[in-house]
């Protein structure tokens, strides 16, 4: 009998599987160029004015657990913020704090999936999605980004999909990231609208990962599902990490504003879930309670990053599809890039390979586009300084050169 | 079809379920004393010169991710801990960081539980480890804490269960806690000898809950499943939230200091499910580090704690023996009272109906003992100091004597 769970299997994340090579390199004198992960602290300070609240909130003696839910301040700061930026009405008691969005995706599964039911996600996709689906036993349906489409989807043919579905009552949820990790992409209003209609028709409920939701840039429009999908049972999922710059606080939120009986149950089952762990880091979910209400503070800090990584994306991306080895279409939100390897004009075999031996060889540590179910993508975080972006390319370029047909 | 997994319905927490009762009646102008929460913090300052190593890497901007596994000062600081206390020889490697013992409590079960395996753990047992078993499919085996024993656990008992069980080959791991939470107690090393010779003979995983390890009064001696599994497989579950008082920081950890390959797996696993869910909170994992390293504030500050505590501890236990409509055997470790009711002598139905009425008539919120697997009893949190414990006491008196037959 194997000692570990079958489940166990599952527990992958491919943008970390290159870690310990790195850290054998770096130990060894190198230096290596990690834009593997989308971590914004790296390259932007953290916020003053929400470090001082996290301090406040420590001298203040709130280091015991916290209200499973989340404190009210911080519940009351992300319904205030929905209100004010989408019209939505969720009051606090359907919204709970989770310990990032990873704990959130782990609530939905848990609390969604008995084994062999399904979930429908779209390649590219969050490397976090598929890992945790197959956890909990679910079978995924994998529609797809459409690279032609600038990476929107194709409703149509996801329509197609869900009629000619045999098995389409086992359906339990449509999962979308927008703006999109790891290709950028801001989803269009009429893409997300026809998604609605689609949850609707099927009964399936609609999950809006929207961690990124305010770093949008090249003139695009973001849109919230919590406006469109009134009446339509829904769960919004996003958090601090990315628009509060502060990933290592570990605060996520999960909003079910839905009154109908699916919203209701899915809203109770994470408050359950969520009271079992007892609670998220406490002194931290203050520091976030300000960062969203102080807006005058949060409107310069994520004016002031959303701009330098629009430079940034913009800059890696000329330079990316300049170079002629691949070819990424440009983003209009979030950080990454997520370019198409001409794999047929290099002596590698696939995207794994790539990112294996650039490192080895370059000393530049990426992300491998089959981690989000695209193989022979990569993909790059570009926060780094342009300097940084720029060096990285080169060293790509200097790889696809050496290893050319 | 349910909308729900038939996993969500074991996410109960017994701890919380009087919670929504107690906050109605503290709305509505009521003092309500709440002893149903283990949470230091809410009665003893967290320490200091932890709290200025928290602002410290606030301020030097650790707010990133951490490395999955843990930073490595505080993987560090853990390791030490056990070579000083306890003579493991556990480098860095077989440590990984967790969002709390609720968190490890879930890489546990998901790693190790295919539906159907059976796992062992002994009644009164931590709310939480019944529900997360059955959560993730396990079927409790489920022994006895012997009360005639104070508390402690008939090894003979257990051995012939082992032995009689057919299946004995689907038993994944077997659970303890030490000291114990409900009952308080500090098991014997010859219990815990004995419980390493059975875990080795029937190729089962010891897991030992250590969280209260420091919390140990009355002339008991704390030993360390760590000290006595040497060669047999077994992990350590502990944490910052007692011993360093500081429950709202969310750090924990597990440890499986084995070579053999049931702990190389066991430890693999972990990992990988850090890894899944990215990191702890970042700058918190520094204060556990400095809480850990500095042993000579540490000492200062958890020497002065269990004092409290223990004088606390011992006084209700007086109190309540004294009240003769209920019974405890005194404790000797962690903050917990478990009181057998006399519940014959009351005309009230069981536990659950004398927590729910305590409340709403006397304004005391406890936990009832069935959420721990023991009916008929409940459990104080005896953090508090002696007027508050003696109030709450008194009125469970006054309660008692109305309800008497």
């Amino acid at each position: 009998m194997a000692l570990l769970s079958r489940a166990s299997k599952y527990a992958v994340n491919p943008i970390q599987e290159e870690d310990e090579v790195a850290m054998r390199l770096i130990r060894s004198g190198k230096k290596v160029i990690q834009i593997n992960r989308g971590d914004p602290p790296s390259y932007f300070k953290t916020p003053k004015y929400m470090i001082d609240a996290f301090v406040r909130a420590l001298r203040e003696n709130h280091t015991g657990y916290a209200n499973p839910l989340g404190i009210t301040e911080l519940r009351e700061a992300i319904s205030d913020r929905y209100r004010r930026l989408y019209g939505t009405d969720a009051g606090t008691d359907k919204i709970t704090v989770t310990q990032g969005v990873s704990e959130a995706l782990i609530f939905l599964n848990s609390m969604l999936l008995d084994h062999g039911d399904s979930a429908v996600i779209f390649k590219p996709f969050y490397t976090q999605y598929l890992p945790d689906m197959q956890f909990y036993g679910g079978k995924p349906i994998v529609e797809s980004y459409e690279e032609r489409l600038g990476w929107n989807i194709d409703t149509d043919s996801l329509s197609r999909r869900l009629r000619s579905g045999a098995n389409s009552n086992r359906i339990k949820y449509m999962l979308i990231t927008n703006p999109n990790n790891p290709t950028g992409t801001v989803l269009s209003r009429k893409v997300l609208e026809e998604l609605v209609d689609l949850a609707n028709e099927h009964g399936i409920v609609l999950v809006s990962d929207e961690i990124y939701d305010e770093i949008v840039y090249n003139g695009a429009k973001f849109t919230s599902v919590a406006e469109l999908a009134k009446g339509v049972p829904h769960v919004i999922i996003g958090g601090a990490s990315k628009i509060l710059d502060a990933t290592g606080f570990r605060i996520g939120f999960m909003m079910v504003p839905g009154e109908d009986r699916a919203s209701v149950q899915i809203n109770g089952a994470i408050k359950n879930l969520a009271r079992v762990r007892l609670s998220a880091n406490t002194p931290a979910q203050y520091a976030v309670a300000e960062g969203l209400r102080n807006s005058a503070e949060h409107k310069k800090a994520i004016g002031s990053m959303v701009k330098s990584i629009s430079e940034r994306v913009n800059f890696a991306s000329k330079l990316i599809n300049e170079s002629g080895y691949m070819h990424t279409v440009v983003p209009n939100g979030a950080f990454y890039l997520f370019p198409r390897l001409h794999i047929g004009e290099l002596k590698i075999k696939d995207d794994r390979e790539f990112v294996d031996k650039l490192l080895k060889e370059e000393y530049v540590q990426l992300t491998r586009g089959s981690g989000f179910g695209a193989r022979n993508y990569v993909r790059l975080v570009a926060l780094p300084p342009k300097e940084v972006l720029a060096s990285a390319i080169e060293k790509m370029e200097r790889f696809c050169r050496r290893h050319s047909r």
